[in-house]
């Protein structure tokens, strides 16, 4: 992180495979200097990050005309990947849960007290390596903490939430567009105020990072109803085991409307449920919903002026997001 | 909380009783906007917060040489109020604690998950005012973030020291430094910033901070000694009986090496300890410590170039801590 704070005064320039090798080499550092009893455990968050698709957003998003990502670039990608693992750490206490991709989980080694406060101090990592960044432009400030809250609220609402099969499309909607949707908004706002001027543009950008967010999550609800344990490396139970109620079964309890009764009961195995949303047509539903967010991202990109390159970058973040290549 | 950021474009001029009067107008504003499931419970804080010990500190050391108070202090003063009640929160899910100051706690009353996302959500409105301060000082943005961190290691080493009847002075000064006594540092660094420009004298301010929180924490401790529930309106366990171990407990082991193993397996009751720490000449060791940074605190005041009004404010505030009239 010194070597962040450092380089903030000197904004340097990098090609984006550049930026994307010293984005994980610094979140290593930064993870791996982490106080020493939580070090083990977010290094090996760290190390399975998988597809930093935030961060990425952010590098992206910030490529100049030149194709080039200025280093403060990097300082706000490694922020929003920290925000991002403190969301995760505070995730483990909310949901109880015990195993993440496949490790112990933090508030399982060592209860709920250590998890909440690592969950804190990687918040106020992420919060300093914002602060570093120097000639912040001048919306930064005041939006960051604005969405921070909006993705507090998001989840605030999923909890509310939690058992209720009365949930609306509207209601679902709501609590993803803060839970997850919002931090991907974030890094595309923060990406794009690093190169553009214009408010006006920047809210484009963010507004497709909104898109990116709704594919993101649609995608994931969609899968949770297809993907055995073993492959999603999540924790053991499923959304329907946790009273999460997402948009494949809304779907399928308009559909048979005797299936929201049982599943508020819990007679219905995971494997049933599985089975009937498919029969509702819940997850082609939900497909074509995230379908639709992506064909609004795609429009709006063709508004923005900006290289080929970046266009095909951000595109493919859409990909990733949808996962249906 | 508009009203703050509104006002962050024009800086406006306040006596001290002023600038109090419209920070308590604030908070409620802004807790009774807070969201719908945690506004009785935030409100309920706020009203009974008590003596904004953090807040005052920071208007007063943002007090100018005409004897005014900015308006940017009274959002810094906010911010850190709310600061400190989204620590409270979290607190309540890492004591399990059920009540606090006479009423039943977020966590006792919704339970881990929505008592950690309000922590959140509180921390998130803080950062918002912090950020909506128009002219920060160059080191204030650098600084905050490491304080917040600084605060969140004290609270993990404290954890993790839960039940170390071996825990020595040393262990305990850098618990406390931690936990308490930076976020006073916090305080009195943001509000001397507004005013002065030199940063040896920034740092002059935080350190009597420093001393203050310590001086604080330390009459705290001892109080836990001494004070019954009903007087303390704090959660119904001691310290003590938490597991958390405090100077003149430390102290009480060092006369009475048998005590230690006694406590360890818990076979004294609260009020045999009580009696012990007493008889041991363990309050009036702790609060001997208490006086020593009283004075070092007001030695240091001494050499501030300040108004005799701003003077006699944080000696008062010194007197406070130290609750000895």
């Amino acid at each position: 992180m010194i070597d962040s704070v450092k380089q903030a005064d000197t904004v340097i320039e990098y090609s984006y495979e550049e930026a994307l090798d010293i984005l994980k080499d610094e979140i290593d550092k930064i993870l791996s200097a982490s106080p020493k009893i939580i070090r083990e455990y977010t290094m090996h968050l760290g190390k399975s990050f998988g597809k930093l698709m935030r961060a990425k957003s952010i590098l992206i998003c910030a490529e100049n005309k030149q194709g080039f990502v200025l280093s403060n670039a990097v300082i706000l990608a490694n922020a929003i990947e920290l925000l991002h693992l403190a969301t995760l750490v505070h995730d483990d206490v909310i949901d109880k849960s015990d195993m993440r991709r496949g490790k112990v989980t933090l508030q399982k080694k060592y209860g709920n007290r250590i998890a909440v406060i690592c969950g804190d101090y990687l918040l106020s990592v992420a919060l300093k390596m914002v602060a570093a960044v120097s000639d912040k432009e001048k919306y930064l400030d005041k939006k960051i903490p604005d969405f921070v809250g909006n993705i507090c609220l998001g989840e605030l609402r999923q909890q509310i939430n939690n058992g209720n099969y009365n949930l609306s499309v509207f209601q679902y909607l709501r609590i993803i567009s803060g839970k997850t949707a919002c931090m991907f908004k974030t890094a595309f706002y923060a990406g794009a105020s690093l190169v553009e001027e214009d408010e006006i543009k920047i809210r484009k950008y963010a507004k497709i990072g909104h898109y990116l967010g709704m594919i993101f999550q649609l995608t994931d609800d969609c899968m949770d109803f297809e993907t055995t344990e073993t492959i999603a490396k999540k924790p053991v139970q499923s959304d329907y085991e946790k009273d999460v109620i997402t948009l494949p079964l809304i779907h399928t309890f308009k559909v048979f409307e005797n299936v929201r009764e049982k599943a508020k009961i819990h007679i219905l195995t995971r494997s049933e449920i599985n089975k009937l949303v498919k029969k509702s047509g819940g997850l082609l539903y939900t497909r074509k919903l995230a379908r639709k967010y992506y064909k609004k991202a795609i429009m709006l990109i063709q508004e923005l002026e900006i290289t080929e390159q970046k266009r095909e970058r951000i595109v493919s973040l859409l990909d990733n997001a949808y996962r249906v290549f």
